[in-house]
């Protein structure tokens, strides 16, 4: 069966060797270039150790990418307002782009106002951003896809069976918890082991950026404006996210309902387990891509939490962008997965 | 100056070691017993070989405390629903007694709820719940101690100073996570470091027995019933717990009315720091008997989060039960602390 | 293409769930049967909940091996000692039996030295110790598989390219540190976390019963009497194991021809990968089934080390078992791993 | 009782902390002074939050220590390399100097050997190395303090006692695993938690800067010259040294006269404690200032491992720093630790 012809920007750091570690065993899959910002001229096999690659690739310039021909998908791991620059060289090599930066998830107001980087009003159209669970039957296939990010991929799937029933402009307390390799593979002093492990800390509490993404979709989804209050902690693990959503109702919660609400909505979908007896724990999906939801009703008998945990590299990102690229291109969701 | 005469019981868990590395360093206590159910005839320091002690006693059988004369306080760390049995005899060698477990916390009636073992009601009677930075002024010094719990601890010192601001009969959603030595020193599976290590689990959520716990407390001090939502985790680290408190108000909330609140309440309290620009950190308080508290209201307006950290060995028990025996005898509060 | 019909006993430890791990993903296995010692009724994904199975059958006892029919291999995973007391039974079912104990790696008069337990002597000719890269050509496909221990895997892999330089009855000092899954799923006080983690701590410092069992094997490839002086340490990882292999020489080594040594007996081994400029770490190997081999000769020219890295649930235990399997049925070495 | 007034230089690193963290308790010692590359302008407790200060001191310039009058001692916790370029000024306010850095522990002609800093030949001579245990007795109390290094110190105290039974030009082979914060507190890539975590890695195999460290003091103790063989490990925890010192003798060993040689030698060391029936582990001495020293004669009686445990950061740097301090100002030896 005929390959698709692969390239990554970007490819270095932890999503990027993520992807390249998925794709290397992906059926259809074909990885013809990789490109960094540095350690240019190195093989691939030096970052991923512990893989036996077919083609020992070695990363290039991330703007050698205009010199390979017939490129079919192009994944972009760089930084958050990298890819701008390059975007218009990019896009006439007519392949399907998928950004696992936060880039083009916003509109472009709300982008302005979170992220400091300021781009091209028109470019924001091209991208689409998608969470095949939730939004995959409507996807554009002409349009790129910005990758959703890993906090608000954990939090929305475990919100979304049951937005209808959030009142408007309520607020949602989530206290959630990421593992380091979530602050990506450069060397700040609050990242080094000494610092992180045997330790935890709240970052970002109440600002961080997946708060308007996250808004932003409920929106798109129930046209209801709902705030989303996250508390963010870095967690001494190396991978994984637990985001615990708290839901405070006026009335009695009926929680078979609330199972069955869920039940219904992931019906057809191979990557959430819902839980029925216990929560699920960060083992449950470590180097997966599923997404593993408990729930838990308080003798309040009108609170509820949604606990929902995923993988934060694959899930929250890399493993989500190779089932973005399966349902766009029309490969059976789980290929590779 | 004159020492006071130590007895320890349940001696070779985390908070009978714990208690031993305070007390063998603080300047007015000299440990003349340790007991034990098991290991009986080892020396001390085989428990606790970082320490050089000035005497290396011996385990003993628990019950050979009969046999040590003029013991003036008595510490038991034995496991919930131990000290009964043995309460009777303990009781006539007329020392202090400062019961770390939470067999006396509890009123009668809801310590046959939420615990398995029956007790005598009137030794109810001879155990007061001490922490001394909320109720230490109303101590009775012929009382006994019921020390309390490291969530409990935890969570009441970061409400203590809002309780008259929360509405009777309200949630208080508390999201918190402990290091593993909370769970004791015995061999159980999902503590087991391959079980326990890159991962995060939830336990008891909503039915912890800390609750109940807390919920008295916040009754004594303010006369109001509120519900307490706990939502435990067990946290790949050895020690520390985090507690996050979020409260909803019906109306806007003032942060600088709130520091105040704080400021005011912990005004006298050595061992409670108040952060004003960041939020504590487990490493803040490690092998210390502090309890730092920071807080963010959230954008909008109404939602706040208390965070609250401590050492559950050191101020979430042995910390606190010494900082209790001071109390009770007269010392300076941190003495030997 | 027909599967082979797989049967394991001792299912529920690290061996065992690694087992149906990479089983579950063999192109040509078919599990038909799991048992274990508890757990009886339980479902297998409640035990690898990452895993999504296409049969997720019950925990059985493993006595109820006997009645399911037409079982091709059977793999024990039962702690050391175990297999003996079924194994007559066992026999009878005419299956390849792959023992991941230590029962019958070594001699009648070895074991009995070294290993409490007594069994038949003649079940000891039923069984031959396999290391598919060292021993592998010489494979009876009538006998069981007494499969190789972790650590003895991981340093007869660094040792057998170059037993040849090595003098009689010389004495080789191995300094090794292993993941603590090599300890077992069973909850002793020293593996829970808040001991093992943060701590490293030597065990049977030269009296490890794996040194028995590298000695007879060098002795069987080599006919040399060699001394392995084994200092085991218990790390805080879950998994790996490195094993650094010091060899004093009494003229100078060339380290050229060493490495071609190497390269020669390794060049149609899969798994295992010698390195030029570098030392592996226990990142390279994990969750694989490659042994990781890199050389350092000191400055004094005739010390050399070998590092050898592992995955000790892997090449070191399970991975080997289906590598073995592999061999025995006629499959490619790779498939499945 | 008059203070000894103090300033430190580099307090910010790791080193520094410890520093500040013990005299902060020190009954004689009254910290003036912090300076730092960096941070200035911000208080020290936001670097030790878990302590509560007498004086919150801020950090300023290194160079503005030239400001402070009648300082009695001063630490330099710079990188190595960086008191050269001030030296000169800092001689003039004479102080005593306690040198953390490697600056001035090896003899002119080893130091442009194995480190690229080159400076002034005088200045070697107004420096001493100093182990209170072995060469403490010869202190020169007008020179300054080179003071030792971390895996030196292990490994310099687990074999000075039985030296002379070492024979010359022979190789000692060490195996040595470090916790992360000996590579300091600066953001590498293979030090952030990602990295290091659930992993272990050699580094300066042969190479370590050490070596020649050891072989100096070997050669000052007992005009001996031996090949000291290191191999360093990266270990996944905060804090601790592991050396496992393999000696291999020509002839049989006698365990008891070698048990007997440390038990002389360190009769008078409150810091050093010998095992007799076991190995010691990093737990044993974590944040204190012991050298624990546990040994293992193998079967062939002619193999012997010593293995020496210290926590890299007190033993192995600032604890020994203030040890020699109390040393060279007639204080008791352990007086603050």
């Amino acid at each position: 069966m005929e390959k698709v012809k692969i390239g990554i920007i970007g490819s270095t750091g932890y999503t990027g060797m993520e992807l390249v570690r998925i794709l290397e065993n992906h059926p259809r899959a074909d990885i013809l270039f990789l490109g960094a910002n540095t350690h240019h001229g190195k093989n691939i096999s030096t970052f991923l150790p512990n893989l036996k690659f077919k083609k020992n690739l070695k990363i290039r310039k991330n703007s050698d990418i205009y010199q390979i021909k017939n490129i079919d998908v192009i994944f972009s791991c760089l930084p958050n307002g990298q890819l701008d620059s390059i975007l218009k060289k990019i896009k006439k090599m007519d392949a399907l782009i998928i950004d696992l930066s936060a880039d083009y998830r916003l509109s472009k107001r709300l982008n302005d106002k979170w992220y400091k980087n300021r781009k091209n009003e028109k470019d924001y159209k091209n991208f689409q951003y998608l969470i095949p669970e939730i939004n995959g039957k409507e996807f554009d296939s002409k349009k790129n896809i910005a990758n959703p990010g890993c906090y608000a991929t954990s939090i929305l799937l475990g919100l979304a069976p049951i937005i209808k029933t959030i009142k408007k402009n309520d607020s949602i307390i989530v206290d959630c918890k990421s593992g380091i390799s979530g602050a990506g593979r450069s060397g700040k002093v609050q990242h080094i082991f000494s610092e992180a492990n045997e330790n935890l800390s709240i970052y970002n509490a109440g600002v961080h950026r997946h708060m308007p993404e996250i808004e932003s979709m409920i929106y798109k989804i129930s046209n209801k404006k709902i705030n989303i209050l996250m508390v963010p902690h870095l967690l001494p693990v190396t991978r994984g996210i637990m985001s615990n959503i708290y839901i405070k109702s006026s009335k009695v919660v009926d929680i078979k309902k609330t199972f069955k609400l869920f039940d219904e909505f992931y019906s057809k979908s191979y990557f959430v387990k819902v839980y029925k007896k216990s929560l699920p724990t960060l083992k449950d999906v470590q180097s997966t891509n599923f997404c593993n939801i408990g729930m838990k009703l308080f003798h309040d008998k009108k609170t509820l939490m949604v606990s929902s945990v995923i993988d934060n590299l694959v899930k929250g990102a890399s493993g989500q962008a190779v089932q973005n690229m399966n349902l766009l291109l029309g490969f059976e969701e789980k290929l590779g997965l």
